[in-house]
């Protein structure tokens, strides 16, 4: 029996803004590290890498020199692995921040949030709120992102905490700028956001304009169902220390990769296989690379 | 037959804070205004008055004294009329601004942000922006809010424009202030939160906790069909100026009035009555009036 | 503004094979009574009649002189109407005597059921059973039935009393008999087959084909929200007193029609109108008549 | 971290009535062969076996000795393995034959089926009909074998193809025979009865009453997919050569256990262990054993 032929886009999101060595000690600071740990990724059947830039002391970064020395050296490393930039990058930088280093390395693809939203630390079990954010993603940062994006052949990965962001998208889309096919992100459980429910991840599908691709991450222990649910209903898969420090069991991960074995099996399971980098090129219609 | 024992709680939205005499000439600005347009929408089947105060001049005003005059004046005309004020108030207020009114004039019921989002104006057929505005609900505010509404007797109406919202406000929940029965106002159309969606009434009815009420709105002309699967799911029913100036038919509405005998109808078509605002009160779990 | 684009076409159900004049006397029995209920529900607004044939003395018939002689007087007194005859007339029929009335009579439009199942009587309250029958529709009917309609021009009105009845209908159709669009008709609250939800709704339209178009029934009280839930998903709707004797509020329905009315008032209050007979032909892909 | 406390229920279907050792050489046909196949699947994970008999030349059999001595040898090789005998046996079988070998051999568990329903051999793609049947199962069938089951201590394992087969389930119900917890098995893709989405999933899972347990298996490629989302909504897992004879890849099965095996694999992906047969009991409701 041929495999089935609709393989599965897994991607490693390394870091985050928020995690630390200390959640979980394979979290990449150093150039290196993000060379090495997406290797492994991409050894393990990950296809993309998804970059938020750190410091050598682990500090969220939005400097070009070290984004572009980040992703030159995973490219180095891994050279067909596609590279994920976040424009989220970490709390209080500005819109002009976070798109100036997507402009200046242009990476393949990045990160396009769709929402303004609480983004927060809480206690679930007192309401107690250790850390309040607003994370601002207004239309004019929608229009003036994706503009830019485009121009400069980056694709979007359309980041969506709820359906309006699905809907957000799809109004400033009526500007004519982006290219098809469109790359979605359901994202669960950030406090701000929606937690996993399987019957909103069908109805995001739903929702979806025709032709579009989608793919899920979840933070903590709702990253395993919701990425099996993708796989099922035929998404992509995004694990990493980003979203997750542990395995189902509790278990710390020994890094980002074995995540990504985990997604391997659960689409095994299916019989779908991990699509190559290049696979991941043309379903989601990024541009060939110089 | 015996009518149906879920009664369905009508509510007026009479003006919001953007419906001008030049969108709809009903839409009230003076005190005179507002006791007159909820005397109507009460006779016609009304059980509550949602209220975003107004000067003369038909600006929105969080101004104490003139929010505890339109209050007043309506309850002088209809004294069993159900009041729920707004802490949304209007664009570019602050929390304390927005806090302050509803502590002052302790109305039975007044409305709860619970998401941070976009809240804009735009162009639906070319994505053109006319107006961007940052609507922030932080959960900081959730507390604060949530607690002064508590401690004043003030009834909580939930407005949820995506199922964040309703995370959000379980998530703040386990701080224990809020009382129960908790009431929820699923909110669509509005651009920056989602576009109704059958199925997504449905999901969030089911994301509800135990013993929750739903009432829901929508913007133009997705009121319609929206009001009517609340009514069939058993949920309540909201209609008025401030969220749509029109009738099905796209004719102007002769005021709130006429879109409260179209719930009326709609209700009667399944056999369901108006409830009373003593009745809503009871559903609602709103204190006895003193 | 002008009306929606999107008219629906109202079906009237005037009798069943199981509705007697002692449960609501407007229960047509004689050819003439056929015409006059039949004229006061296209007046109403029903595009198209739904016919399970009777005898003088109420009992179902299949047979031909009959089922014609009510057809060609219905068609007299209303000549514009579209006439759906029934291929179920009624119990213990079997195949022969259901097919051969609808290939003599060359209606434009018969019944096509989908399932075998029960069909059934039974007390909702003790689970006594009443009468029990088993409704044979097995693949070969299916297979027979559909050729047979399509050879002879009849459009097949396509019952489901459940998802699977979708699923049996598109497994059958790969012998490429069916024309297009399909017509389904989801039907809901016969004991033996399922209840009306409106999840449940939802998910049968989803589970259509594409460019099929679909009407709804229920038996009893979920009558009215079946409907309305259909109109609100861009629907059609079918009423009458095969499917329920009474209005909303538990009164007798004067006759079929006066559920027609209320299907209109229901579409009103969504901006749709009725759809007329030349509309309901285009719309369903029905012969044009000789 | 602790391991999830909700076990799942994973169930090996040998046989089925259809499937035969040129479909798959590991069918179980002799007394020995039943024992072994079971004990592998015991030691793999499973805690109930599904059985529909058979002679040593492969047919059913509904033969009361035949049924109780390959019953005796599965529980004499595994003693604590719970097993579930099939009621529908085969095709052409009177509803007495299908019951008397339930009350003479009482297991703890037998399969208790809730439609009427086409039951048939189609090729999907071209339509063609290859055997077509009619699998019937009457409301007085289910008054009937419901009493018997419990009056016999036998637990039923309520078999539903649609969501009427809740339904039906619910309305006989109310004679008041059925013990609780119910136990129901959606099964998906028998050509008759409803393909997996998993949108129905959920909706049936919506509508099963308070307390009841569900378990899910699928006709050949959908037997992954639907238990995946089964495990997911925290449901159980039936798999076996009855319904599928090959793995994910398209690969013989070794046998019912290696089915077994994935099941096992992909519970651990959400860190929910395989039920023992006590703790199936448990959450089932079984009788204990004498």
């Amino acid at each position: 029996m041929a495999k089935d032929s609709n393989p599965v886009i897994i991607c490693a999101a390394l870091t985050g803004a928020a995690t630390m060595k200390n959640n979980n000690p394979s979290t990449p600071y150093t150039i290196q590290e993000f060379a090495e740990e997406s290797y492994k990724c991409r050894q393990a059947g990950a296809a993309m890498i998804h970059v938020h830039a750190r410091m050598d002391d682990g500090q969220p970064t939005h400097e070009i020199d070290r984004v572009q020395a980040i992703y030159d050296a995973i490219k180095e490393k891994s050279p067909d692995v596609l590279v994920c930039l976040s424009s989220a990058v970490g709390i209080f930088k500005t819109p002009e921040e976070r798109l100036a280093q997507i402009i200046a390395v242009k990476p393949e693809m990045a990160s396009y949030n769709t929402n303004s939203m609480n983004f927060s630390i809480i206690d679930r079990n007192t309401g107690i709120i250790f850390f309040d954010y607003l994370f601002d993603n207004t239309f004019t940062m929608l229009q003036d992102f994706g503009k830019a994006f485009e121009e400069n052949k980056v694709k979007p990965e359309i980041e969506c905490y709820d359906v309006s962001g699905i809907d957000n998208t799809m109004i400033i889309s009526k500007q004519g700028f982006f290219t098809q096919p469109m790359n979605f992100n359901f994202v669960w459980g950030v406090v701000g956001g929606q937690r996993f429910r399987p019957e909103m991840m069908i109805a995001m599908k739903n929702a979806l304009p025709p032709g579009a691709n989608f793919t899920t991450c979840a933070v903590g222990v709702e990253q395993f169902p919701a990425n099996m649910m993708s796989c099922i209903l035929g998404g992509n898969m995004r694990v990493g220390m980003e979203d997750n420090t542990r395995m189902p069991n509790g278990d710390f991960a020994k890094g980002s990769y074995e995540q990504v074995e985990w997604c391997v099996k659960v689409a095994a399971a299916l019989n779908r296989e991990p699509a190559t980098p290049a696979e991941a090129r043309e379903i989601m219609g990024i541009r060939k690379e110089s």
